[in-house]
């Protein structure tokens, strides 16, 4: 969180005009028609697409990504603003009720309700430094709160200011040009600016990724606030991997390809990396295969020498608990940051508690071996909250197995969906796809609100709330309640 | 929130019993079918509805609430129950969400992806003092929660210890016959065990009705625990009224009457009690038909003496605002709580901030006169966080309204929009009905989480969060996920 001494930060009175500048357009924004908002996403889409190469150059530059990369993330940012543009359209997400009056209900005379969730107002984001388009300036959380209708302050991360000022620049001309009031959306940089926007009285909500540590500290200013505001906040994982002894004999060398290519693809900077692997005693030779793919990754730039720093600090703590074995280990001046697998014994495991599953950004693995599957189960059951949880198994497994017997596959299944926001089957966690059905979320740590996600449709949920309209007449009612449904909205009428 | 002395207070052994309890259950319940949870609630409200005069004796006792409107809360709780039955089983609740694998989609193949919504395990909820059927051991919350898929830990409200328990025992006998695990439902009491179960390690999720110190206290609690949980507190509003000239001419007497009926119906104890009436100086008589109004009724009891003597507290203080005017007040000596009636001018209410718009619980209004509506909107637009904003006014106006402009209906309908959960016209606030569309909730302190609320079927959204499965086996599948759809409930398949 904590910005270089020499990055620029916002002045308070320029912070203060932001979120004012919000404020004022809040009201206007979320009663905009959805087809208002969706040609303002569009366009910032447009606009983004239209300035690719230069982007892409900028953002290469201060992230040392990669273009190809860089450019499929491009792809994923704007296409998601496209996907909240339909999704503000459509209008599922107002969920609009409307009880017709009821002489006759059961309780006394039902008066007519209609309800609908709105914007929340001014909502400020939290730019991650490891998607430097996704969860950056116009990323998920800026473009499903503009998708509820309400006004972004976006604090840049420190990582790529130069990017964020150039993206910036893109959405606001964007937006100027559709048509959307000035206030619905401005930049801050600095640590400082990100905490006084979060104090500001008029501020509603805010969004973060990152750390659990920099998460928590924002999350309890938030909380602490004379009026309290939700902070939703994604704050790391390490995404447990279960591998059964039958997946482990028939798919040995395919198992071990796809876990050292999830696990060091981008150096290993994503949130769903699977950094906690459960692999069976008798693994017929899947440790070594895994040792072997892993070790044969050469190191690679990560997105900056404090996230290098931090990678190289966690990895230490972790080869330092009592049995840790290195299996991958860089030697004495080889290049940094190197991928790195470190393996304990189950037993070892639990007894270094929350040691063993603080989340080490970067590339590295720590594999338990495991001997009964009960006492696996019993294991995953005390983890912390998770975004995903994989189980890699035969499907001749899946056939025969038991809901609730300890270590049976549907056991392993329940257990892993109830400590995290998503479970895989035969598959990696990264490359999160932005569709209606994602969930990236879950228990704590892995959000701060456990039942919200941040990436998928659903996202934009977190920016609206219910308020319901008691036999008002038709003119007074905003529009999606109106009788005549002029936003063409789906209603559930009771 | 402090219980008296000599009030007991359930072991620190049996509050970890009862919420471990609640979590060896919460697996098998969140998992069972809607028709069996069903069953459960179902047995429940029959149960209670079996032993109604018995309750509703016991109710009287503890509550001085009288016959009549304790019977009425009773049908509403077991009305509740069922709706929350059937709210379970027809199963929209579980926003089941199918994305079919799609090799085409723009940023890269998307895998198959099935998300619901499960439950979030334990809950506890803590009774409130003024709805001991609606809002307290098998009320809204506990319903909501059950419908869910939660077990329920219940802090009894120290209010009505013998009713608390009395409850307890028909709803362990009824959830017994009806098949649910035991750890589904338990009753705590006393302070101390309520704060031992909100920090519980298993505990998940906590309900709460009462005041905003109380509920703040608690909140605090909730969010500082090793893993911080959902807190949903309603802390209070003061309902704010909206009397326009024209309404106040055309219908002196209705409203005057509606007002005082609403203000002072059940010794004002209620959430959703009117206690801010903004008149026009042009009254055309209101104010003074509103004065004999409110005069007539008769000091009336209270919950218990701890209620008594907030309230009078409260209106000391409100009394003692400059400015004020007593319209009605006891003279020394009558028969107390009588009700109250404190009118300021609105420069006066501007000046005197948050210790105008504090919650008085119990029958007393503060009347703000105002001369100019759209001075009025800015004064409503920085009113904290309400659950119901009110507005009487004549159809003519709202044909010959404007949007956005200050003063115009429309833009006192938005305002009132903005600053709470329900808008009614020519209605009163208080009873609340228990309906899909109903929002009993809003910006904070009317809520602690403004997405939320904890009347209507949407109340047992609380105790959700969703999950989604990449890839699985249907085997393997929750089974509302299932292709098969076995539980039967609505999907959106993309």
């Amino acid at each position: 969180m904590d910005a270089p001494a020499s990055s620029p930060t916002t002045s308070t009175a320029a912070v203060g005009a932001a979120v004012e500048a919000a404020a004022a357009a809040a009201s206007g924004w979320a009663r905009s028609r959805p087809a208002d908002r969706a040609r303002a996403l569009t366009a910032v889409a447009g606009a983004l697409e239209a300035e690719r190469e230069r982007l892409v150059a900028a953002a290469d530059r201060e992230t040392r990504l990669g273009p190809a990369r860089l450019h499929g993330e491009l792809t994923r940012t704007t296409f998601q603003l496209g996907l909240f543009a339909t999704e503000a359209s459509t209008g599922a997400l107002y969920d609009v009720r409307i009880d017709r009056a009821d002489p006759d209900w059961p309780t006394g005379p039902r008066p007519e309700l209609r309800r609908y969730r709105t914007a929340l107002g001014p909502v400020l984001v939290f730019a991650a430094g490891n998607f430097p388009f996704a969860f950056s300036v116009a990323g998920g959380d800026t473009a499903s709160a503009w998708a509820a209708g309400c006004p972004v302050v976006v604090k840049a991360h420190p990582g790529h200011p130069e990017l964020s000022r150039l993206t910036a620049g893109i959405v606001r001309r964007a937006l100027a040009g559709a048509g959307a009031p000035e206030g619905v959306f401005a930049l801050i940089e600095g640590e400082r600016a990100g905490v006084e926007a979060l104090r500001h009285p008029a501020l509603r909500a805010a969004a973060f990724t990152g750390s659990e540590r920099g998460g928590l500290a924002l999350a309890r200013i938030a909380a602490d606030r004379p009026e309290p505001i939700p902070f939703y906040g994604e704050l790391g994982s390490v995404n447990p991997v279960v591998v059964t002894e039958a997946a482990a004999r028939a798919r040995t060398r395919e198992i071990a390809e796809g876990c050292a290519a999830s696990l060091t693809q981008g150096a290993g900077q994503f949130c769903t990396n699977p950094g906690l692997l459960f692999l069976p005693a008798e693994d017929h030779g899947l440790l070594a295969a895994l040792t072997a793919a892993v070790g044969a990754v050469p190191a690679a730039p990560m997105l900056g020498d404090r996230f290098t720093a931090g990678y190289l600090d966690g990895a230490g703590r972790l080869a330092a608990l009592p049995g840790a074995r290195r299996l991958v280990w860089p030697a004495e001046g080889a290049p940094e940051p190197a991928p790195r697998l470190l393996a304990l014994d189950l037993a070892a495991f639990t007894a270094a508690g929350r040691a063993a599953t603080a989340e080490c950004f970067g590339p590295l693995g720590l594999v338990v071996t495991y001997g009964s599957r009960a006492e696996l189960t019993g294991v995953l059951r005390k983890l912390p909250g998770q975004l995903t949880g994989s189980l890699h198994a035969e499907a001749a497994e899946a056939e025969a197995t038991e809901a609730g017997a300890d270590g049976e596959l549907a056991a392993l299944a329940e257990v892993l969906g109830d400590r995290s926001g998503r479970v895989l089957f035969n598959q990696w966690p990264t490359g999160v796809s932005v569709t209606h059905a994602m969930q990236h979320g879950g228990p704590f740590p892995a959000a701060t609100v456990p039942a919200t996600t941040s990436v998928g449709t659903a996202a934009a949920e977190r920016f609206l709330r219910p308020v319901a309209y008691q036999a008002l007449p038709e003119v007074l009612l905003p529009e999606p309640l109106r009788e005549a449904n002029p936003w063409g909205v789906p209603r559930r009428v009771r």
